[in-house]
């Protein structure tokens, strides 16, 4: 048998059917206390016109986090937010154009850079995201502008929204995910609206505060709500539990 | 502007770059107990010689997960397991050919489906895992054939076997992951080895015990252990809690 090296040497790679792979950046933040995702309006064929995650192709020689980090730093004016794999989108029709496949990513921003990425000139939007309940399985997504009318949404993009909010619900209730949408304080209010807006579901008041303070992730920070003229609520802030 | 029809009919693809696409299938079992992944030995370059996960190239045609279970049949002999996605590994040097970029499933076997994968003729090998427990971020994976001599592995499998074990790590505590692995009836003590092994770590028995059954996931099947001299154990089922 030749060597390693020497069969290397006549490989062809060209022999190989090959795909375009891009990366599509699902970025949640809250917007008026709902979930909410940036989107962009495309411009240009195909879906001109339709809205779609911040994305891009990935190159030739570029790893896929990198491609990742290009698009949030590109797109979304972003060199900070935490990304994390979400899933593959492999679908045949997916794209007019040819054979995309695609790897989402999901992070979660803060309240200041969900607010950095909108400032940030791209022309980024904030849809708030229902997603009803409809058990494990989740509901149809409907992205809606500034809680108005639907937005048609380009390719395959309400699935892959879909499933964040999926990803979310998952983790929802033994993860710290709730908390990174939500600013340093907050109120039990804020945290229970974050809560239902990923479950798609209202909750039970009393039952809701029981868990949260049980799970020891909530220190009281002695401090109250500013603004409010009425018994102002009082404010959390997250801790990591022993 | 030019209609998308248009566009589309002057659309060019192969402006783009492009890259392969493979998958890559992690099947988890037990084996003597212990918790093992089936692997081939590669019989030609690159890599010859060493073990690979069952994996194959994505059709330009074919979906993911129908690449995922054409590897499934064509490799192990099954047409059940249940493929869940697992990662997208996109390093530039995974592969000395090319860029190839795979995309991994993960499927936990039953005894039953385990050993019709290890009977189906491909020459799959069942090679035990030894998986330190280091925090969250894991150990280094080990793959052993029969307990015996570490196994050289391909590629970066190790890589992506220490992910499927995190995954398994990270559900274990409130999913059904760990019953997937075990035959109908199983006593208490093989239900903490298939958690010991997933896990890395020794397990305080009664604590063990307590939490399974404080779960609702066990119920008395009023059956023993068949085979045993010495006090046979008890025979429990998983049942989904209510």
């Amino acid at each position: 048998m030749a060597s390693e090296a020497e069969f290397l040497d006549g490989y062809d790679p060209s022999a190989y059917e090959r795909l375009t792979l891009a990366v599509d950046l699902v970025l949640l933040g809250l917007s008026g206390g709902s979930l909410a995702a940036l989107l962009l309006e495309r411009q240009a064929h195909p879906h001109a016109g339709r809205w779609a995650l911040p994305g891009g192709l990935v190159g030739i020689d570029e790893p896929l986090e990198a491609a990742a980090a290009r698009v949030l730093r590109d797109k979304a004016g972003l060199t900070q937010a935490h990304l994390e794999q979400l899933y593959t989108f492999g679908g045949l029709d997916r794209d007019p154009r040819m054979r995309i496949v695609s790897v989402a990513y999901l992070a979660l921003l803060s309240e200041r850079a969900f607010a950095e990425a909108l400032a940030g000139g791209s022309g980024l939007v904030a849809a708030t995201l229902d997603v009803p309940w409809a058990g494990e399985a989740g509901g149809p997504v409907t992205a809606r502008a500034a809680g108005g009318a639907p937005l048609p949404l380009a390719f395959d993009h309400a699935e892959i929204l879909a499933l964040a909010v999926l990803r979310l619900r998952g983790k929802l209730d033994y993860s710290e995910v709730g908390f990174a949408l939500l600013p340093e304080h907050f109120t039990l209010r804020q945290l229970q609206d974050v809560h239902e807006a990923i479950l798609g579901a209202p909750l039970n008041k009393p039952a809701f505060r029981r868990r949260m303070l049980d799970r020891g992730w909530l220190s009281a920070t002695g401090l109250r709500e500013a603004g409010t003229s009425f018994r102002p609520a009082e404010l959390y802030r997250f801790q990591r539990p022993r």
